[in-house]
């Protein structure tokens, strides 16, 4: 994959990275949405892959993308070597080895041109792909390594996807200074203690739940950290418990905002010297914030959506997160509708609410009201909602996040039944969300009951949220 | 000038900084040329200031630029305050005091627009404005940044005047990583050593007469280095000698190449972990390769300047070193017969011959041949040729560069008198030229002697400048 963010913008095509969590189902409609030509797959998920092209061939009469196999038979001792390659057209390795070596670069014609489309998440009615350009991929690669204080030959160790807004743009950004890249198969304390200090790694950045990994390890698992390692938390703000743990155990901790309309990285909550003075309660208040846009990023706004009116700088009025500039997407892939809204008065809507502190920097309040953020994978409450819905036995669904210590967050679902039905159990309903969407995206919980709503019938989401937090963590 | 780098962008103007040593004469050209309406003076050139203005106001009947005395009474203990005011409009601090504190900034109605003029050189007939544009300026202000191994919160002492290349665009670059400018009014060893240690100096620019200085301090002025001070040197490529005895005293070095129409910083020697092996003479001779483009300079290559075809990579062809990118200037302002010139074919035309090694590397091998770099400045032999060709006496005029310790190279002329003054003597000479020219760009050394010349009729420069080397040094 890391190769393949040079290889096929170089090849003057577009690059479309897809979760590796997915199910067949989701990869067959985020293939037939992007009309990918070409589809390159790990051994691992070659069963999916597979599958998700069996799928769009009973739905499609439209030439079906070349799969091409990546055996990594070099690297991986658990390679089988008899794999089934029925439907593989090509082997990666042998691909490139019989490459023309004149090959010319194709530029694109317009520095605006698409380089890559991110789906933010997807349903089979309505996925989202956000679009990124050359020109503001550059861009957020550059301020990226700024806001990582990344000298040259950084050592990047790849505990952030790079299926996640191109790895934050850091595939383009750690070559850009010269460094070497440290990819691995299972994200696992043990593997990141020992990268870290075999190869002497200084980057890192991570979801919350990666950082949690590393503080609940064993001692087992752990090796004393001699050099400096700056860790960069993104996807949602840290608890200050784990960045106090993070310090202890020798990491240099630092947190990101931003969505993958924005690239990744959009701010950082860049640390003046002169609250190294503050006391410890202070200094993590004040770390806890999304801080200022980075230099690439022309403007943040905290905006009453309505009014279009920016809050004052008070720490206290709350308004929605807005960004303009050169690192926030061209818009949706084919939904212009979708990309109207969100750029609504020539801002881009964040859909978080935030304040603006005296001192200019932000601080998000409310993350993205129904999005459940689970080992840092946004999931939409509305996606899991019309999967429930479509249960035969469900008259009322909602779903809200549970908080988790490993996961940050769990979808929780809050279920009325029909009539009829009471032998349902929530098992059952588990199940069943299991067999229609990707596992991580299935509720962990359901309760059967009656679903408040205001007085013009909107469900009062506020009011299951404040239950699902009293039921505290399942892990 | 700092602060002027942000406020005359700012308030939609564009800002020419002129060398502090250029005489009235030579002012009142540029004054002309650039056609600024606004002239901000530091008190201590308010008289040459003030001269061009007169000598301008006798060549036009054009509006004369507003003149804005900055007084710094503040910070500098040799201001007189009895200072004679005549012809100034407006004191700058106080200018700033009275502005309006809701001014909104003008932004720039295309990325392209202008943002600076900067003189190359100045004869009465020809200057040459190199324009920058906004887009430019930002992205070599990153680029520089990250040339520098700049992290956040930097200490920059301004060893390299602001006013070449707007200081290799660091006024910029230095603010986008929140960091603290420290400013001489006079570049003496005594003030770096004391700037360096008692501010914790991270970084300093400088042509190799800088390093020289440091390096030929006296005790008394030195103070040991105990914290990392990158040094960047930039102009020409500094000595082994000077490189080495700098790091003796505790500053890590490296070097930069490009031109004012590179925007400065254009490329640098990016030092290969790998070659920290090699034996010193071997990592000097690498260490002199001016290396690769910055990562925001598209394309440097090194060209036969007739068929623009490339040179091989073999470290031994010599063809003329080109650029083609965002960060190479729009052009030469009101000049529109030299811009074409210099971007014959698509790409730069540095003037610069160099090689191009096996890793890629370029290496200069004859710097801009007929330009002499004096003490960091830029000396066009053709400029003071016409000044000496103005002299009664002479007949026939070349100046090469002759290298010199203290300034690096000095200008040599030879000159061949007209019959019946012989009893002219080099002094005189001298001092006409200094009558003539701002003092830096008159010759050090006249030989009166016959002109070497071609079969054709041009002038053998590299004759002479073989005959300037083996004169050595004056200093």
């Amino acid at each position: 994959m890391y190769e393949l963010h040079f290889a096929v913008p170089m090849a003057g095509a577009i690059i479309s990275t897809l979760n590796s969590r997915l199910d067949a189902a989701m990869v067959s409609v985020l293939l037939e949405h992007s009309q990918a030509k070409i589809l390159f797959v790990d051994y691992q998920l070659l069963e999916v892959a597979r599958s998700a092209l069996d799928l769009l061939r009973k739905r499609t009469s439209s030439k079906l993308p070349i799969l091409v196999l990546i055996a990594d038979s070099e690297h991986d001792s658990e390679f089988d070597s008899n794999i089934d390659t029925t439907s593989v057209s090509y082997e990666y390795e042998m691909l490139v080895a019989n490459g023309e070596s004149g090959f010319e670069i194709v530029r694109p014609k317009s520095e605006l041109d698409p380089i890559s489309v991110n789906y933010t998440s997807g349903t089979t009615s309505r996925p989202k792909g956000v679009v990124y350009s050359h020109r503001g991929a550059y861009l957020n690669s550059l301020a990226t390594v700024l806001l990582f204080r990344m000298d040259q030959f950084p050592v990047y160790l790849w505990t952030v996807p790079m299926f996640h807004c191109n790895g934050w743009c850091l595939p383009w950004g750690v070559a850009a200074q010269f460094g070497t890249n440290i990819c691995l198969r299972k994200v696992r304390p043990k593997d990141i203690f020992y990268n870290v200090t075999n190869y002497k790694v200084t980057h890192l950045g991570g979801a919350p739940t990666v950082f949690n990994m590393i503080v609940n390890s064993t001692s087992i698992d752990r090796k004393p950290i001699n050099h400096k390692v700056i860790t960069v938390a993104g996807g949602a703000p840290p608890p200050p418990q784990i960045l106090a743990k993070m310090e202890e155990l020798g990491f240099t901790v630092s947190q990101l905002y931003g969505l993958t309309e924005t690239y990744g990285p959009g701010t950082s909550c860049v640390w003046k010297p002169e609250w190294d003075l503050l006391v410890p309660q202070e200094r993590s208040r004040i770390k806890a914030r999304q801080g200022i846009p980075h230099v690439c990023l022309d403007e943040i706004d905290i905006k009453d959506p309505e009014t279009m009116e920016s809050v004052p700088n008070d720490g206290k009025t709350i308004g929605e997160v807005m960004f303009r500039g050169n690192t926030v997407m061209s818009g949706y892939l084919r939904d212009s509708k979708a990309t109207k809204d969100a750029f609504k008065g020539g801002w881009f809507h964040s859909g978080d609410l935030g304040v603006r502190h005296q001192d200019g920097y932000i601080e998000i309040k409310d993350r993205l009201k129904d999005i459940i953020i689970s080992g840092g994978e946004n999931i939409s409450s509305v996606e899991v909602e019309t999967v429930l819905y479509s249960h035969p036995a469900v008259l009322e669904a909602a779903v809200v996040a549970r908080p988790d210590n490993h996961w940050g967050q769990t979808p929780c679902a809050f279920v009325k039944l029909k009539e009829g039905y009471d032998d349902i159990d929530a098992q059952e309903m588990i199940n069943f969300c299991r067999d229609h969407m990707p596992h991580y995206m299935a509720p962990k919980t359901v309760i059967f009951q009656d679903i408040p709503k205001t007085s013009t019938g909107k469900i009062q989401k506020y009011v299951l949220r404040e239950k699902a937090k009293e039921l505290g963590s399942i892990s």
